[in-house]
């Protein structure tokens, strides 16, 4: 899906909600321990109840390969259910030298060797420029690149400042030279929403995923305050809230509820901003 | 295994090698395309060939997941094929927020969830605490981070200089308050052999991890100048040089002829140090 697209179908929803599956067996519903895979069956009933409600949807490949092969599997038919219309992103943030980079792309980008395709990948950027490359030989495959994370973490390296900028700002302008902002997005947590201006100036035309909102307890008018551009340009992301929304039979009943709040939200917010 | 265990198996064998299992299906020998897992009859025939000459194994996980389910299940397979007396590492470069973390740290050490147990595992720093402690909540069980790879986008970000430390400085300064040298490892790429000298004096008790021996241009001796320590401190990687060494029937055969190469010139070393 290309930036354009993405953009008709934000309008299109008028919403820019990404919803995480990152699904633990010990936390999903009990009633669908019953079935072979339970927690495929907790994302296909997550996905049918939500899909009209967000635009991206994003697996955690941890949440997965913490389950071994199964997982993996888990994975693979996850990504077979998602509708056309979605913008998919594998949340692994891998990110290795050329050569390795290359393979991880054949992971998530090559239907034939991997049996699953997504729009984008999560990156982490300390590997630099050789580590993000090979990704976008991948015509229409988008590189999320970490930047400013949402955990606490995030204060031990990304904010240190060299040259007159910390360093998650030197990976958000030196990135601009890997690739535009049609293939290329940032990370950015919803837990820093002051940082969203200064993101802005910085990046004025690139998409940015941004993690943090529920459960984190980032507050989706303050990222949108700044976050906002001509094409939306954010797709916030939520995860525990929505898909523990209940433990019992109503599981996808109340994460629809959930996605629809939020969704209501954004809509008002793209109004207010002439976005649709 | 243990820091002394570790140590222990390096004067047994006479050698800090490291040999990376990294396979890609087009470059191994054809007369193994008839194995229902070709991959997998790879990589045992060269653990059976070379686990007396190297102390550690280290699959790069890009390989295996660039093939799907079937790559992941070849992963675990060749992981239970490795002997007993090796130290395995799933160079795998995660790093999430704190729950995520500790997912991936069930998908690499949690034998029970999935189906294998890595003695480490590489991690990318950017994430900063809590996305390594997780894995360090496993005992005897290390994490392998990333310091100064060997790649030229090592030059993006890791040398950037700040409150007089370069990045990748500051990982291995700031890290060493989470782990001691006991569960603590540092990627340093071969290629960087002049930085050795003073990243021994940021980590003087710590192992290091040096890939980029072989084809990526590193030169031992250099890398040991420097690098060796008073419990030898190195593993060595090589993985296309031996790997890849003949693509006939003969490639057990010659992986084991360069790594008896490696590890005599290893064991010269290491006497030459007083270290056998």
């Amino acid at each position: 899906m290309n930036k354009e697209q993405l953009f008709e179908q934000i309008q299109n929803k008028k919403s820019f909600l990404c919803i995480g599956l990152d699904p633990v067996l010990n936390k999903i519903p009990k009633h669908l321990l019953k079935y072979n895979d339970p927690i495929l069956e907790f994302n296909k009933q997550l996905i049918d109840a939500t899909h009209d409600l967000c635009v991206a949807y994003k697996p955690n490949t941890a949440f997965y390969e913490s389950r071994g092969v199964k997982g993996w599997e888990t994975l693979v038919e996850t990504w077979k259910h998602f509708p056309k219309d979605v913008f998919t992103i594998a949340d692994a943030k891998r990110g290795d030298i050329g050569n390795t980079s290359a393979m991880y792309a054949e992971a998530f980008f090559n239907e034939e060797s991997a049996a699953m395709s997504f729009d984008s990948i999560t990156i982490a950027p300390y590997m630099g420029e050789d580590s993000v490359s090979p990704f976008l030989n991948h015509p229409n495959k988008w590189v999320i690149l970490l930047a400013l994370t949402s955990n606490s973490g995030s204060q031990d390296f990304q904010v240190k400042q060299s040259d007159d900028q910390k360093l998650y700002e030197q990976v958000i302008t030196t990135s601009q030279k890997w690739a535009t902002s049609d293939q290329m997005m940032y990370v950015v947590g919803a837990t820093k929403a002051e940082e969203f201006q200064h993101i802005r100036q910085l990046a004025p035309e690139h998409f940015l995923l941004v993690p943090g909102v529920g459960a984190q307890g980032g507050s989706l008018r303050a990222v949108c305050q700044y976050g906002l551009n001509s094409q939306c340009g954010l797709l916030v992301n939520a995860a525990r809230s929505i898909i523990y929304a209940s433990d019992g039979l109503d599981f996808a009943e109340k994460a629809r509820e959930e996605a629809l709040l939020l969704q209501q939200e954004m809509e008002q917010i793209l109004k207010a901003a002439n976005l649709l």
